[in-house]
């Protein structure tokens, strides 16, 4: 049990990356204690140092959220341990390309089950933790790929419909309960390293905002937790002003 | 000419209603001179004064957005007297319900001309004075029926279908030009005399924050406007908890 | 009062153009009396003589459909002297592509007038005539435009997204009183005179079935009409196989 | 290699329920060889004998549509042993509701197991044999889950969603070398032993041509792989007259 009941923990699932780091560090900034996780949990702490930098408090976690047993002892842990989660953000993508003829069984799978199963997992487990409370905000991370399918994208487009009709799904089922589920879809390359090595062109556009900053992808997440409920949203989505779309 | 570039002004088109003047007031609390408008300027006159007792600053215009060289002429002189317009909302809706049989051709045109034609001289008056700034946001907004059409609502949901039609086409012709163009929906009764007085039952669900503060709203666009240009909202929804959709 | 009750009217609002004449011409060969309209009554002349030498009866009549009273007037014609229309369809576009700051006032309304509003005034005769009957097909030709803004087409795709409300909105009213009102999308070029003049590249793709040929338009709606009521569509899409979308 | 080139297999995986046994019986009434499939092969007696008591062909195969080797070695044998695949249909759901804390990982896996990982195994396998081609029909069955997400239906909405970016990003990839994907969304209750028994209220409606009826599907199905390749269909609906939507 928390010490007092005003503390509140914000759970990022995939904070492995400039997104996800964004915004741990945006809730920890506004007091939220940052539980982080990735699958090595070694990889955070540069992450933690950063939080604890800027006079947060962060705690990381080495956890897969494609396992079941995993994700609901990590939400029971922070519950017990920590704090309760006020709000939990599932920001685990796994964009790759292959023609159909060329996509393996095992891509297929292995693309669903962590870009959406793992959604699922935790957004069952932390509903259960919320829905006594009557309050929380669950964030699904949306792409371009969770409104249209593309060539050479069954798969990731596949684990980003499956997980946009399951923000949906708990939107309906859980509004009414008090938990605010929304699914903001972030339509375009964002500031990463991976941009910045694999598409040094597009990368290039930085210089006139033309892609993403997480930090401005954290202030939406901020903004949407922060919506009073009488005006809540449930889906969104940002790009740049230069992006076609 | 403006004494000085930093005046800003913000246009209201459809100040008439509890959401056009939460709007107008919010603009004018972050130091925009409101610039508010419907046909009969004498109604403006609370507003204003609410607005100079908050602080603000204030212009009241009678002004029928259906009208082209009305538009032309307000848009005209903000921008010659008061100040450049750094945004613009077009806020007027035309919400009436009939059977297709019993839907007149004058009122399927007026409700088109109310709540999309005016948009449409709206947005591109506006246009015209903010593209060799390279800057600025317009704002239309969106409801249910831009989304779908419904037993009733072919008139209003025609009117709101092109008005989306009209800020998605903009959007795309603009945002390269700097311009922000959103259309956010607002999926729900508001709180305002109109619904107090006809759906009792439904501004009853007020105590549990279930139907739209106007102040919400307006918090909505500001943040809209705010939004930094490598990560601009065009779509966006907002509904009370309760609600089911 | 028609002289037999067997006898079936085809309305065809539109016949000008190639797809339009397809239509009139598939159903007349179905039995039907094809009803076919154009501003100038003369210019149908030859998709008359057609029908005819293909064994089928037509009627032309010159009628502007954006005008109500001969819009009235051509239903209670063809209700009364001629026979019950089965099926009515809307075929009136009017593509027309502008940047936002050069659409004139006349066009945005012209257009709407055109694509738009004569649509619901069929629509609205045509049910009158039907509802009695509890049964007919109300047919809407859609467009690409239908679905999503673009740069230039504030006009036309206001125009055909109001459209599509009027068809939603007809459909959810009338499908429970038996009358089938459909929205096909034809989301391509149509090998038309239009397209061979003005797009002689888009035209060549014709050798490879690279553009819509307006017979196979004229066999989705014939399709959609011959729906037993279990199982009617609504909204459908065609497009070329070689047409990125 | 099948004895002439002029034999055609129509592959329905799910041919255990209604419509996936009409399908079957409508291609096989058009001269197609229907191969058809459930996981107990026994339980196909009934359906082939139908066949061929119209005098149509038919091979039933146990097969288990989510195995990938069973898959493989299925599609192998039909176009080694019977026919080339003209046309084939993924046809199984699975449909279940529970609220999202009562859903197991188990039940959420399962279901996206069958009604989307099969569709995916038989769509690229498929795919591989018809690519050499140039030619072939592949339909994947959607339903209203597919486009928008329900309260209580994380798991099935997930699968169909999935489905449904399966089938878009196949047909962005495939159409252009010839090859049919579609994805017809079947909007209601279908008139099935599973209705009959379970929804008896449901079923009533019948009288009326209030449930859809499995002929009439598969007449969209058999129009659908009929289209000439100028004016294909990608996403069409189907529902009773007295269904809302």
């Amino acid at each position: 049990m928390p010490e007092t009941t005003s503390k509140k923990a914000a759970l990022i699932i995939g904070a492995g990356d400039a997104t996800g780091g964004a915004i741990a560090r945006r809730f920890a900034r506004e007091g939220y204690i940052a539980c982080v996780t990735r699958r090595s949990a070694d990889k955070l702490a540069p992450l933690i140092e950063q939080i604890q930098a800027e006079g947060g408090v962060a705690h990381g976690f080495g956890s897969d959220a494609r396992k079941e047993e995993e994700m609901v002892e990590l939400v029971a842990k922070i519950e017990r341990d920590i704090a309760p989660i006020e709000v939990a953000v599932f920001n685990i993508g796994a964009n790759v390309r292959f023609p159909i003829t060329e996509t393996t069984a095992r891509v297929y799978f292995k693309v669903w089950e962590m870009a959406c199963f793992g959604g699922f997992l935790m957004g069952r487990e932390v509903a259960k933790a919320m829905l006594p409370r009557g309050r929380g905000t669950i964030i699904f991370t949306g792409a371009t790929a969770s409104l249209r399918g593309r060539e050479g994208f069954a798969a990731f487009a596949g684990a980003k419909h499956a997980l946009r009709a399951l923000a949906q799904s708990m939107a309906r089922e859980l509004w009414p309960k008090g938990i605010h589920v929304a699914h903001p879809v972030i339509d375009s390359a964002i500031d990463t390293e991976f941009i910045r090595t694999q598409f040094p062109e597009r990368y290039a556009l930085k210089e006139q905002e033309g892609i993403l900053n997480p930090e401005h992808i954290a202030d939406l997440y901020w903004q949407i937790h922060q919506q009073p409920r009488d005006a809540w949203t449930h889906e969104t989505e940002i790009r740049p002003w230069m992006e076609a779309w």
